[in-house]
């Protein structure tokens, strides 16, 4: 079973590495987190929202992680954090590795939020250690209420589920009560938040919740 | 380099398994299409919208991908269309040895269509052959206009871009002109259909070019 023990051998590499972002993490005292998402979920939307509302509270980071292209860091770089892109060059999803050398390239010690963008996709980033605290899966309305039956793996690995686009309620059959549901089935312990980055319901809680997460320097 | 050698052979072993799925679907002449999207593109919709345009003129069959459940083939299944489930089991997407057994589960000499939904991930699908004679991939309006930018392997790899949800165009920032033109100077043989799943709009013109594809048995 030579395949399955390499497999085994890239994951432990990789935790090493996370282990090792984590601890410097810590030491800068910077929270991470590694938001997650299926493709135009509006996980960048969620990361500029978020700068907006901890502005003065919170200082932010951001790492953009995609396949190819730069459209999201040069997005988040308006408002002036401080931000790196990666391209995994056509890879699923980031890796504790590639997140190494865009940690070098922020100021950590000015830092108390690192907000981390992985590659769009629901399958490949679930349960893989970048070296972050908390790990948060975005869930917007237009993709239906059923996304937990369909990719589990996501959302029993996360500390939240954010639920987007809300604002498309009336337009969309989407039940929240059973999405809702559905998660705490799987995850009890996940906190969900409704928001919609187009209006800014919600984003408050969303970001009074990352904001307790910050020790202050 | 060891790890890019094994990489190497599982896609040789993968493209060798395709093409004898590819070979077993021409001699019962059965056109095979691969649906890949984001999670909740609606895939399973444009499955079904086909299946019902299609009625009398072209007998389908259906093959679902999901890492879990079998609630896409369970819908699918209420149209009377024979159709199988692949549960990947946490893989971002379907192979070719994941089809074969599927391919024996149904009842080839009765289909001229074969419509096998991947799993919904726009970019672990890209390019991996299952036996498949065209690839489709389904872009949804909430999704964004700048998909082409960040997943350039999976636009350039279709033969057809589906943009559904266009009933969501009047309350979404999505430019489908700049969205075209994107698809076109990756991938100008692309064939792009504008379709609602929710009102059939354009569904017609979509299920034309693949009936135009099915050879008569």
């Amino acid at each position: 079973m030579a395949r399955i023990k390499i497999i085994e051998q890239v994951t432990r590499a990789n935790d090493q590495i996370a282990a090792q972002n984590r601890q410097w993490l810590d030491e800068q005292k910077v929270v991470a987190v590694n938001l997650m998402a299926s493709p135009g979920a509006g996980k960048t939307s969620v990361v500029m929202r978020t700068i907006e509302a901890l502005r003065g509270r919170a200082r932010i980071g951001a790492i953009e992680g995609d396949t190819a292209s730069q459209v999201d860091a040069e997005r988040v770089a308006t408002t002036g954090v401080p931000v790196v892109q990666i391209n995994t060059g056509g890879g699923c999803r980031l890796d504790a590795n590639m997140v190494r050398p865009a940690l070098e390239q922020l100021p950590l010690d000015e830092i108390d939020l690192l907000l981390i963008e992985n590659v769009g996709n629901l399958v490949c980033p679930a349960g893989l250690a970048l070296g972050e605290h908390v790990n948060v899966v975005i869930a917007s309305i237009p993709e239906g209420d059923d996304k937990p039956y369909k990719y589990p793996g996501m959302f029993l690995v996360v500390d939240a589920v954010v639920i987007n686009k809300i604002d498309l309620l009336p337009y969309l059959d989407f039940d929240v009560p059973a999405f809702r549901e559905l998660v705490a089935g799987l995850n009890p312990k996940a906190r969900i938040f409704e928001v919609s980055c187009k209006t800014g319901e919600g984003i408050g809680e969303w970001t009074e919740w990352l904001a307790g997460m910050c020790p202050r320097k």
